[in-house]
């Protein structure tokens, strides 16, 4: 379906050649200050024609915000948002129309709904994810402001060129001062270089790698880890909503993404426990708690599908752009065999743009969990305590 | 929440001490043989004590079957199941108690619910599995009378023992007789082993590495692979629930587990696309249709979040189980250091018996995405056709 | 929320003052004609300003397509539709702003949000149903088109002046020629009076009742009855999710709606059941099929929360609208006594502009209705048929 | 389908015929003491065989708790609830069972599914209640320790006697009396006579109607009226899930209803907005704090779906019971016209034993709704105060 989420929840729609796109998101708490500044800088950061590694496609995107909000207030009902579309017209078919663009979504599209969209996978074009981040832009800003979240996604491969970190976990090896990394890196940092690698080691060869794929008329792949700091304790709906669940369900509900890992991820799978268990210490909270906290952080701040105060962190595959422009044989929908030849613009890769889109589905999930976990923690501060505490149930 | 799916969904309840554990499946379709026959085969393959690679807890996990059919026909209206605790009384606590188990989910439970139950993670209990597995027999069912769908799960990897596949596709070089392997490998060949790997050159390094990590008091990971045959065409509902997504969304709610791949997943990202592009070509299908297929499988049989008739395959990360009987260093609850010494019985390494909760999760997904395509492939049935088929929109 | 629907799901958005309201429509089944004209009937017969019945303020309320179709087709992709505000500008407030308005929902609004729209009731405002009636009109047009679905509601009663069936029914007397009136009459005859009321026999009564209300300053209530032909028989989804308890959820969503019945209703309850039960008979149905039937329909076309068949019918109560011109006595926002005077234009009754909203709603429930049945009778199809057929279990 | 309720859901299980019926409580808030004494006496007042007035047919119905509390103390996770049938052997058939009964769902049911339990409607058992008593007593249980909030059905009419508020109502000359009367109607109360009317001077004649009905082998209808008392304000979630859409989904989903209205109603819509508005006053609650009210309640607790803290009412109609034991002329499944004769025990009227049926769906209502409100309010709580309060937005 085009909604996610239970409480806070976005449903979007649009196409690539449609009128408009754009979102509703319900459930937004009311009294927050919110305007189109709030929202725009993650839609600039995802919109084609940045840099000479994306699409030279040009849209500005700019959004209004439609309902929701009075005096720069929210109030509690529906955002509705809207995005217009600078190209709408349907364009005239050509040769190329007869065939299925190999592992894009236009045979699927046709195959599931009976018609397609004429510019191909429809929904499946990235325009649709103009929704997610805007939507997901409210989320941020919620927790940003109510605990002090922060999520900063970065590009942490491209084809074969990987942050040091991915190799050292891959070998058993990890680097400590990795965590700490994590737990400093910023938005700025990723931004400083267009391929939004913030490991000035490596981004250069990940935008010679792009602009390999480019020149070859191909494409390459890559992956994004995304770091979620001061996410309260206790976030994350077992045994089915598990935090990580949702997280997975969100990322690989993202264009182009083939894999999904947290904390030690796959290459944790080659751990002993003794290791890869992270022992607990008493540790001071940002907001000056204390409570227990873990040295090492394998589980990647979740254990039992439920956040334990440590950072959250993740990694997302993202496969090489479908669309490429050299030739490629294949067969047209008739099943004729033959050659498609070059069409369109593209991205060469899409890990840069996709840094604003993981992090609004990270966002999106975590508010959602806060809002349901408020439910229950607001549900029973109203119960009575229990006279005789057993130190089975209640820890000590 | 304790329920998965929209139309076909389950929900599930108990933990590991309480009286019974079970579930309640909803949506299945009327007029179905079903008996407990049907069902019991998985639980038995996922109870624990089934050889020295286990735990050797021993629960015979009888499911019975209390409502929602008759004369062994489904009526359509919901089944109850049920499968009673063997062990269900409160136990004494002890020194252990005092500390929260690393990496398990005793203190997220604690901090989450302000409560928790006496065995510690309550839900995070691997008996919790047994509602899934016994409705994801039933789903599993449905989709082999109706489609003839199979679904084979095996163990893939143990520690750093692999089956050759996964390195072949890590490099680049991926064989192309893996596909036509997973196009055949049955669940025999899977049991074969106890450890669930079918193929005999690794399977008893693997038994090595578990028995290994059994013997020094520790625990191993590892990583399920699953494959999907003839999939349905058309199943999936972008944007948000994309097959993929909802594959990973279940597949992270099993416990354990840190990652989800499908088709070509992390190695995939180091591709061109000009060789990951599935090139499409002419096919007869097993039921004897014929449409376009793919002539390689990168994609995993899922394009644009929607299946495309080829196999669809993918793999899970499952941490080394983190209770394990050497001493740790670690804290109590109040924060004291320490050192927490063995407790109870446990598997040294999940993936043998994670075997039937995959491919029951993996039923849940493909079942309930079945029902919901199928609203909308028999609405557009009944819909006059149109006059003027745009090739734009008609694919010719 | 504001999403209603399972797999035919509307989301809308907008409040009164704000730039546009709207709605997605997921779920649409695709290949279906559809445009703006397809639309706009509905929301032209809800729209202010139509008579002196209404409320003079005027709004033009032209509906546009932003997604979901293309060439006039639909994609099965999400439909977004749009409706701008004329008037959205803030406005200054006054003395009256000081006083919540007695039954309507500044107050309540107040106090769940912690803020509210300076319009007052925010979401409660008249134009939220504009979403409602364009996504009702979509379900309305793919009925008709698929099974001949007929949906026709009309004002029954204005106060106390009724149509004469329901004092029928009070008594005991139900004249059974209603049934075959409801099954004849239009929205033609419905529109023939700007009351719409198709008995003219009582519909000057009730425009007088109208114009009295309005003149005193004051407001008056009614009721609405409407009825569903062609009902595909299997429509609903016990046991909590009703056909009827469908339709009395989106009957009771409506603004200033205080109650809803089906078939004999309250009046049913005087009944005996040797009475009010629905004889089968063998019937013919419009389609051409022969099935059974029932010879009297106290039922309303539903019986065990599933439609058999007959035709729908229900009626729903609209309280006198909550803004008066006149003088009231009441309490402003810190408690202070005082008299709240005249502040805006409105309806002095809402029933003739209910029409289309009934309407909307009831298509909504039939066409979500029949998505559900629609997965299990095709997921039903594909069962081999079970050899030994028990009488008891498949009727004879 | 055949749960219930977003974060507070329960899911039923059970026909009438098969092992066992019970339910899942999902959302229960953690550290709440409960057990089975707390929910059993609403199952005893819901059994069968409890007076002359009812099925003669004798039930224990005794619950048993299967998981989700320890030590008497609920854990935040899945309640899984169990009541044995005493009664589950198939059964043979007879020349009866070639007829479906008239306005009972054996046709519906046979229609909709293909197949059917051979006791007729399934689901459409009064024993799915079951789980919707003991579902809605765990809600009930913590509104009252949480909120104080109080919960009260009754009988308010049997066939043509009723309660006299009915007729004042209807008339528009409502006793002012009735209010107050409605503040401390108690279950003691209800059930001092057997027909559950606490109104001593019309119970006598409510029971000569029923024996009446049950001498004459028919059976008759009658209403419920429902007080909800202390409910907190700000419930329900409009515009769709207004909390009395709410209600009428709940009650309207219970086996044999055919009407819903709140406060006012049916009669309200004869009124006068000048009579009918709620003048506000401010008042003490009981719960000590002092706030705005109402002076009249027409509007029955809730404005703009939402809850104003004045007592929630509403009234259910209930049809007369379709199973008679006098013979009907009718036809049989093939279509063939006969006379169907007495077969099976039932109740002559339902309306005595319905009483903790509406009972335990309004609980269910109101849980849901303070537990999505709790998510807003906290999250609202953690919001910095906006420094210029415009009176528009907040009240004054």
């Amino acid at each position: 379906m085009s909604s996610f989420g239970q409480i806070f929840r976005v449903t979007t729609f649009g196409e690539s050649h449609c009128k408009a796109v754009g979102c509703i998101v319900e459930g937004c708490p009311p009294g927050m200050q919110l305007a189109e500044t709030d929202i725009q800088p993650q839609l600039t950061r995802r919109r084609p024609g940045q840099s000479n590694l994306t699409t030279p496609r040009d849209e500005k995107d700019q959004v209004v915000i439609q309902s929701g909000t009075e005096f720069g207030i929210t109030l509690g009902t529906p955002i509705g948002m809207f995005v217009p579309n600078q190209d709408h017209r349907p364009k005239d078919y050509t040769e190329t129309d007869f065939y299925p663009r190999p592992s894009h979504a236009d045979w699927t599209y046709l195959r599931k709904y009976g018609v397609k969209a004429s510019s191909g996978g429809g929904r499946s074009s990235a325009r649709e994810t103009i929704g997610r981040v805007a939507a997901g832009a409210i989320a941020e800003k919620y927790l940003r402001v109510a605990y002090g979240v922060e999520i900063v996604a970065f590009v942490s491969s491209v084809g074969r060129v990987e942050m040091p970190f991915i190799e050292q976990m891959r070998t058993g090896n990890p680097d400590p001062g990795f965590l700490d990394w994590l737990n400093q890196v910023s938005r700025e940092q990723v931004d400083a270089d267009t391929v939004r690698c913030p490991d000035a080691n490596v981004s250069e060869a990940m935008r010679d790698e792009i602009i390999r794929a480019k020149d070859a008329s191909d494409s390459i792949g890559g992956t994004v880890t995304c770091v979620i700091r001061r996410v309260p304790i206790g976030l994350g709906e077992p045994c089915f909503d598990k935090l990580e669940a949702k997280l997975a369900h969100a990322m690989l509900s993202i264009p182009a993404t083939k894999g999904f890992e947290i904390g030690s991820g796959f290459p944790g799978t080659a751990m002993n426990g003794s290791i890869h268990n992270d022992p607990f210490v008493m540790r001071t909270r940002p907001d000056g708690t204390t409570s227990l906290g873990t040295s090492t952080n394998y589980s990647g701040g979740i254990q039992g599908g439920i956040s334990n105060g440590e950072n959250v962190y993740f990694r997302v595959a993202f496969k090489p752009p479908a669309t490429i422009s050299q030739a490629q044989a294949t067969s047209k929908y008739d099943g004729e065999g033959g050659t498609l030849s070059a069409r369109g613009r593209h991205d060469p890769c899409v890990v840069p743009r996709a840094i604003p889109i993981v992090e609004a589905m990270a966002a999106l999930v975590v508010m959602d969990a806060v809002l349901i976990q408020n439910s229950r923690a607001l549900a029973g501060s109203l119960l009575p305590a229990n006279p005789e505490k057993n130190p089975l149930m209640y820890g000590q």
